[in-house]
């Protein structure tokens, strides 16, 4: 049974003995269940029984079953908890109430902010102002409300977006009439402040009073504003699609080449574990290549999009996609057929009812694999004998909606022992209203009437790094040119200066000096290179949070001030902004845990337990080409051996056939010319 | 006939025509032909050309056609002659001797230095020293000399770099075994200087003179470096291939979704001319997306690849693979069902041989599409409905070897018109020898006795565009944080900054910044954004060049200096290191053509007819996964729309449905369990 244990996942009996658990602890609070998921195994109890596994020993001991469960007590929601579950004692070792924390965003509640903003009075009054067509369906989209300093962040407030479809059908594209509205609902649901937005670079705010006049100057719906198909991607909205696009099939006469078992993942020398969970989504676990271990977790850990439009109440508007959202509980259930092409397994996740509940996920996570061109080619230019390969991937791939963003992520698993993530980006822009006519420097106007401001897109990938061990440190290197000297008198050479890093801390991307971030063990020697083994990275360059540093973004996500972390790992530090993000103040992130730890023997990471941490993104200007529905933003992370393996890791990958691949020829027009081209006496013009 | 005008490419007849002209013009100097190709036509002439031709309009009065031969006159081969022969009025319109120039590589010649290197005396006494094992087969590869300062170089020189193989196989990788030995060769094709190649810091020069004792210390091949099937890449010589690479197809059931007449492609509307020369390879011509224009050319115009290793005579290993090898001439034969997966259009190239008779290369280019993923998806949160349309790309590729490498250079074209160019370094390391133990700063000890030495690539692509006609202006934006004002008092905001480029110049990327160059069209405003119409350039980050400005490889390869440079478009600037760059000495290329036009007005570039050109290309530091064969190195650079269109160009895409895509589910082997995972029960360790 090597390789079958579920260390990862929580399992429906165990969630059920969970809940009973926390509502026997709790018999009068009926409990609102946010989170039970696994407190994953610690380090130290996972080394041994993985050892044991993979040397195929039988073990009776197994790392404690732990529960890891959050839930808000009380009517007014103010109280909440976490517990540790042990199931296999069927006991609670620790409870904690977390004040001041906030959990992630409550789908039932975010609802109920959406009603109670529609049946306020005054909301309907300036609604009534707007002076919409009467065909006009209001929408109110709810937003976690990022922290600006305006309010007690002690009490959950939430942000109430308004837009407006005209056409009776729910698949329209409202992001198209952002209305000139905006709403702050309190913990108790009372729509506390009524924004009008900004179209100049003045602030409005008015607040709800008996005697406010709402509104000196009415500011009606243009009518200039009302738009067409273009602005619709459903497809019962859309003219007819082109049909150009000829099919393309995938054929896997033999299968797929890779098995699985549970969430164990096999596939050309890989090996892995597949994890889930409602916040991080898809996790990796035990990643190994022909059977020598190379990563103990990876995962991406935060995504934090800030929005650039400094006029109230705009900087409410950043989201942590994964601490406020979850990337898990907003997976996308993939379809046969749709988000892949080819052999397609799915894997399901599990998450809890507010009453505590198992409920699954279904096909939250797809494997297939692709074909990726030439693995490796050489033409013996003396022999003419050409040796080609052709490059298959593995892609593990998961999809998050998160309101009118898409976020495609995928691992794909080389041949060649690289790892590259690709993450794209897709779904509709947030927008906000603007008047015609008018210009602003905070984003694109898209459609008439529609701004698409700017705003970033910074993600954290956590990379746990086990390369032969789990000691591992991370090398910097830079190519520099040599000086001119009697060593270099021709001027042309250059060399590679390399440093370890020493303690915990953040780091920049340097492409100008070919700086490259390795993580290698150092105990480890490739005995032909004669250097330690690794992995390097490759980045995906980008620009890092532009937010002040000492402003609430910044303070919130200080994982966006460097490119490149690394700290000790420690059992509970997963997350670089926190573990819980909604309406945070700051001061609970990567760069405030380093600076704790600062100079403790702790705080060393050179041949040690380490973590690497990849912040990587996009500043998005927006483009009109990515209205009404972006065409995917492409960025990928890679990781490559680096001296790690004897060679070539894809070198016994069997040659390209036409036997095999089964290609067609397609012979153009002029296939039976003899000219290189068309005859130009034929052309008409001669 | 609209678009059916091969106006990029010399037809065969056209070729013989050239070649009995200029024969006729040296009657009694037997030229030995090096280029006849397509003086392609003047702009001023093309540009009414095609306008007509978009109009579908018929014109009698088509560009001149006019062809560029280059020869070589004499025994010596040194008087080597440009000619413009117009072949409508057959007769030779301009003839100019090459002073102090040489053609690019003659294939011919360096199989014979190759054996004036091994049929030299002195040579064959440093192999009998070298002690071989008997059943060694020396041999010796030749490469054009990189310009050092050492030698007049208006003589052509050539190195012979020795290697050996063990095995009695063709196609054993000699790369494996380089041999303590170097050769000069000179033009008349004598040997005039052996080096013993260093090992350590010293360099070691041996000239052979009658009375010279060979070696003081004979330098045995040490036995110790005899290599098995690790350092063979070819089937024959390697064990049975990894079996688990279950077979993988590409079926469209209705053929594919591009049709060709001629070198003329159009899919999914796209529409383009392909064009292929000796020197470039595959070149892009009047490239349009819905019938607007978007690049009146693309093309890689160089690649450079200096090695860093400054002992005497390595800083002669720096290889201009474009202007002294050619990427047409060296470009693979494709072979259906290896180099692409699907339904293949293949397109052949012409070249010359020395006697001046046209030669067929076959299937340089392939044409296919692929499916990329995720075009776009959105699934509205509120109605759970999915809408996801698949990505198809069409790729159009060719693959060139020079000696040890092969790149992979192919144009990905976008449903969203997007154009990547996406390169692959693969093939083999250019090894040096090491003696056993000897450690090296200049490489990477890939196998005992064998270092591979660290080098760039550096590529220049060449994108002259023609964004809704021919007058464009490049465009640097920024996206910069606002300082914390009054505006800014969250300090979150943040703005781009704009500015258009005024004169021709070099330009570096900084991500940091978000620096983004775009090429605009300013008489063209978005009627929605209000902006210019423009595409926007992706860039690969990568290191410039290394060696030092005043150093030869400096003075030869100016590109290198800069990522991105723009310059005026004239009729016969395409190469950003001059037309000759075989033992060239610097000062004719980009950065000397800009100086040379400095603050006239002619070196003015906003609104103008402009060429931009990117730099880009990698420090490649050798690992040992690159050897005994590397697997694909990727490099992509794009150009995608930025306020050019509409809105999403890709929005009519047909919705991605399993009936057309014919997905097949996979079942795990625990797919009948109702767990969501396998349960721990069964795992037998409870």
């Amino acid at each position: 049974m090597k390789n079958r244990v579920c260390y990862l996942l929580i399992q429906t009996d165990e969630s059920i003995q969970a809940a009973a658990i926390v509502r026997d602890e709790f018999p009068a609070q009926n409990p609102n269940f946010r989170v039970i998921t696994l407190k994953e195994p610690a380090k130290a109890e996972m080394i041994p029984f993985l050892d044991l596994e993979h040397r195929g020993e039988k073990t009776n001991k197994r790392p404690a079953r732990i529960a890891r469960v959050q839930v808000v007590l009380g009517e007014t929601a103010n109280k909440f908890v976490e517990l540790w579950v042990d199931l296999d004692q069927t006991c609670i070792l620790q409870k904690q109430e977390l004040l001041g924390k906030h959990p992630y965003i409550d789908s039932d509640y975010m609802q109920a902010v959406e009603k109670a903003c529609m049946q306020d009075p005054n909301v309907q009054q300036h609604i009534a102002n707007l002076q919409l067509p009467a065909n006009a369906c209001v929408i109110v989209e709810a937003w976690a409300y990022a922290t600006d300093g305006l309010n007690d962040m002690s009490k959950r407030i939430t942000m109430g977006w308004f837009y407006m479809r005209l056409v009776d059908d729910a698949d329209a594209n409202y992001y198209a009439y952002p209305l000139d509205l905006c709403a702050e609902v309190s913990e108790e649901l009372k729509v506390t402040k009524i924004y009008r937005l900004p179209s100049g670079p003045d602030d409005r705010i008015y607040e709800p009073r008996p005697d406010d006049p709402i509104h000196e100057e009415p500011k009606p719906f243009d009518r200039r504003k009302i738009h067409g198909a273009e602005t619709e991607y459903s497809p019962g909205l859309r003219p007819s699609p082109r049909t150009s696009t000829k099919p393309y099939q995938v054929i896997q006469p033999e299968g797929p080449s890779f098995t699985t078992h549970g969430n164990f993942v096999e596939w050309e020398k890989w090996t892995m574990h597949i994890g889930f969970n409602y916040r991080e989504g898809l996790t990796l676990h035990d990643v190994r290549y022909d059977n020598r271990s190379l990563f103990y977790r990876i995962s991406l850990a935060e995504m934090f999009v800030p929005y650039c439009d400094p006029r109230t109440p705009y900087p409410r508007k950043a989201a942590f996609d994964l601490g406020n959202d979850g990337a898990g509980i907003n997976a996308n259930n993939l379809r046969l057929g749709c988000d892949c092409l080819g052999h397609i397994k799915y894997f399901d996740g599990w998450h809890t009812t507010i009453t505590g509940d198992p409920v699954k996920l279904p096909n939250v996570v797809c494997c297939h694999e692709q074909d990726d061109g030439i693995l490796w080619k050489h033409t013996n230019f003396r022999t003419q004998n050409a040796v080609v390969t052709r490059s298959r991937i593995l892609v593990l791939q998961t999809i998050i909606t998160v309101s009118n963003y898409e976020y495609i992520f995928a691992f794909h698993f080389g041949q060649d022992a690289s790892i590259h993530y690709e993450v794209r980006a897709t779904g509709i822009l947030s927008t906000t209203p603007i008047d015609i006519g008018d210009k602003c420097p905070y984003g694109t106007i898209v459609a008439p009437g529609v701004l698409a401001s700017y705003h970033q897109h910074l993600f954290s990938l956590r990379i746990d790094p086990s390369l032969d061990g789990h000691n591992n440190s991370l090398q910097v290197e830079e190519t520099r040119p040599m000086p001119v000297n009697s060593y270099n008198t021709s001027g042309v050479g250059f060399m590679t200066h390399s440093s370890i890093i020493d303690h915990e801390r953040g780091l920049d991307l340097n492409f100008k000096k070919n700086r490259t971030f390795k993580i290698i063990n150092e105990n480890v020697i490739n005995p032909v290179t004669g250097t330690p083994v690794g992995f390097k990275l490759l980045p995906a360059y980008s620009q890092m949070l532009l937010a002040h540093p000492e402003s609430y973004h910044g303070k919130r996500s200080e994982f966006g001030a460097h490119a490149v972390w690394v700290t000790r790992y420690n059992d509970e530090e997963y997350f670089p902004s926190g573990r819980h993000t909604m309406q945070s103040s700051g001061g609970e992130g990567i760069a405030t845990a380093i600076q704790n730890r600062s100079w403790t023997e702790e705080s060393s990471v050179r041949n040690k337990d380490i973590v690497v941490w990849h912040t990587f993104g996009s500043t998005h200007n927006p483009r009109i080409e990515d209205w009404p529905v972006m065409p995917s933003e492409k960025m990928v992370v890679g990781l490559k051996p680096a001296n790690f393996f004897m060679g070539n890791p894809g070198l016994d990958v069997a040659v390209s056939t036409q036997e095999q691949n089964q290609s067609v020829l397609v012979e153009g027009d002029d296939s039976k010319s003899k000219s290189s081209c068309c005859k130009l006496e034929s052309l008409g013009f001669l």
